[in-house]
């Protein structure tokens, strides 16, 4: 397998670059017109430590190296324009299955607006992706940080938490999956190898007033520490409103964990989580802008830290991934 | 070592940010407001493939993964912005260690004018740096590709050639260097661990109607083949015109090669070669301007190709690097 012939069959598979793009992939750099404001983000997956290549197929895996950067574009309320892969093959990667990756990574592209304006292509121990996005809005005022929250303001979460986990147990220890339909399983397994960007979410809840955004890559827990470190503040959050995915709670107790502390801490949901002004908040009208459900999990208050209640009195341990641990 | 404790020494180390960013590293994405034209490219460095840590200083390997993605930028003539820096960590690899990389690419982007706005860190089985870099410019026509050389165009190229390679034979074989001065001897191995991107001769290029440049990160042959390629055109070089660098030839013929191929073949010089309307070339002027040597090596041609001639009527083999051999 030569470089250049691969990179020439990665070309022939791209989609007509998107209108902001000049000049594409194949010369030094791409050029684009950006117009207005970017939003710019990488993420790395490495085998072995983001993925396992026994239970993912190439596909999923360009998929969610996709994915997890395009969350961030997310998590800032803006449009996604470009992506850029730095792909590290390993010697016992041939053609077909470089070509498999990348399809996978062009499938989301093509689902989200998303262009692969350029990339590198290089040798490594075990395949690694570097995924560089490239999202746009009009103005700054349009992109919402992670740094604005208020006290009063209400905490809200998009979609269902601790699907990403279960569907960790499930590839890890598939004995577990007779704890729960057949039909569950598989839902939560998708939610592990093929994790979805909430990029209409993010636009709704910018557009709604979000003062403050985050995706959940780390776990509740961690991320909403990171939201109130920013913003400097602190969050209550109610255990019992958690939207927790279907069949995690069968799971979770199958495996012997317990739900909301799966929930809380499992990381990889890619789910939202917002901090909006509490006065007016209309979550059912939210939910149909952004085509997901959201649920109101708590409030902001004066203060610091994350305190996740349960409902006699008990808090859990709000803990998030340490991607150096 | 935890992951959030090293971004915050990270952060802790950062200069001011350039003038278009609105919001910079430490949230789920950087926010800029480019105003204009972007140019962007992904380079990556991975352990074992590029550079070998028994050789090169942490700081130097973190110089060399900005100074390859910058060179890019170089090669469209674009101005420096902002820089995002994927770090795979090995387990051997301590703080201290990551902060004299991150030190490394910090002194470059110093230098050159450009922010590092963000980055992500993680886990890998060896030290793997992938480098998005975004450059910047008024128009796209102020931006040069590799394909627009016509017939008939000088061929230039900046600085010199083979210093890399040479540096390379240097750091592989130490008992070569008796063959050249010490001066001339780390003078060769610092353009093999610390290349410098030719970002103003790239903008002097630019602004003297440089109809194609690209710059020499594979070898003058692959390169040049490249540029034809795009161009759809043939690129006739005089390889007696090439300008190699103080030291090659003394080493080449020790090390038992012959210097030409060296310098054609070798890769990482990160020079550029330009395609420039031969009428009126003052390549006196346009060095001063760029602050760098032009020497012309050759004209555009109709056909295809790249022929390099050497002085019997003999022409060199124009082989080039590939990454996945």
């Amino acid at each position: 397998m030569g470089e250049f012939e691969l990179l020439a069959k990665v070309r022939e598979r791209l989609a007509a670059p998107g209108p902001r793009i000049v000049l594409g992939s194949g010369d030094d750099a791409a050029v684009t017109v950006p117009g207005g404001v970017t939003a710019t983000s990488v993420d790395a997956l490495v085998e072995g430590v983001h993925f396992d290549r026994a239970s993912a197929t190439l596909a999923q895996i360009g998929h969610k190296a996709l994915a997890t950067a395009l969350s961030d574009l997310a998590a800032m309320g803006a449009e996604p324009g470009e992506a850029y892969v730095a792909l590290g093959v390993p010697p016992a990667l041939g053609e077909s299955e470089c070509l498999e990756l990348v399809d996978g990574i062009l499938a989301l592209a093509a689902a989200t607006g998303t262009t692969l304006a350029g990339g590198d292509l290089t040798r490594a121990p075990v395949l690694t992706l570097a995924v560089t996005v490239v999202g746009h809005a009009e103005t700054p005022a349009q992109l919402v940080g992670r740094g604005g929250a208020v006290p009063g303001d209400a905490l809200v979460v998009t979609g269902e938490l601790g699907g990403a986990a279960a569907g960790l147990l499930l590839l890890e220890q598939p004995a577990l999956a007779a704890a729960v339909s057949p039909a569950s399983a598989e839902r939560l397994r998708q939610r592990q190898l093929q994790p979805l960007p909430r990029l209409a979410a993010g636009r709704a809840l910018a557009a709604a007033g979000a003062r403050a955004l985050i995706d959940l890559s780390d776990g509740l827990g961690g991320d909403a520490g990171h939201l109130a470190t920013a913003s400097a503040v602190g969050l209550r959050i109610d255990a019992a409103a958690l939207p927790l995915a279907d069949g995690l709670a069968e799971l979770a107790v199958a495996a012997g964990q317990e739900p909301l502390q799966l929930a809380v801490s499992g990381g990889e949901d890619y789910e939202l989580l917002a901090a909006l002004p509490a006065q007016g908040l209309d979550l059912v009208r939210l939910g149909e802008a952004a085509g997901i459900g959201m649920t109101r999990i708590g409030e902001v208050v004066a203060g610091e830290g994350v305190e996740i209640r349960l409902p006699g009195g008990r808090t859990l341990e709000p803990a998030g991934f340490d991607h150096l641990a």
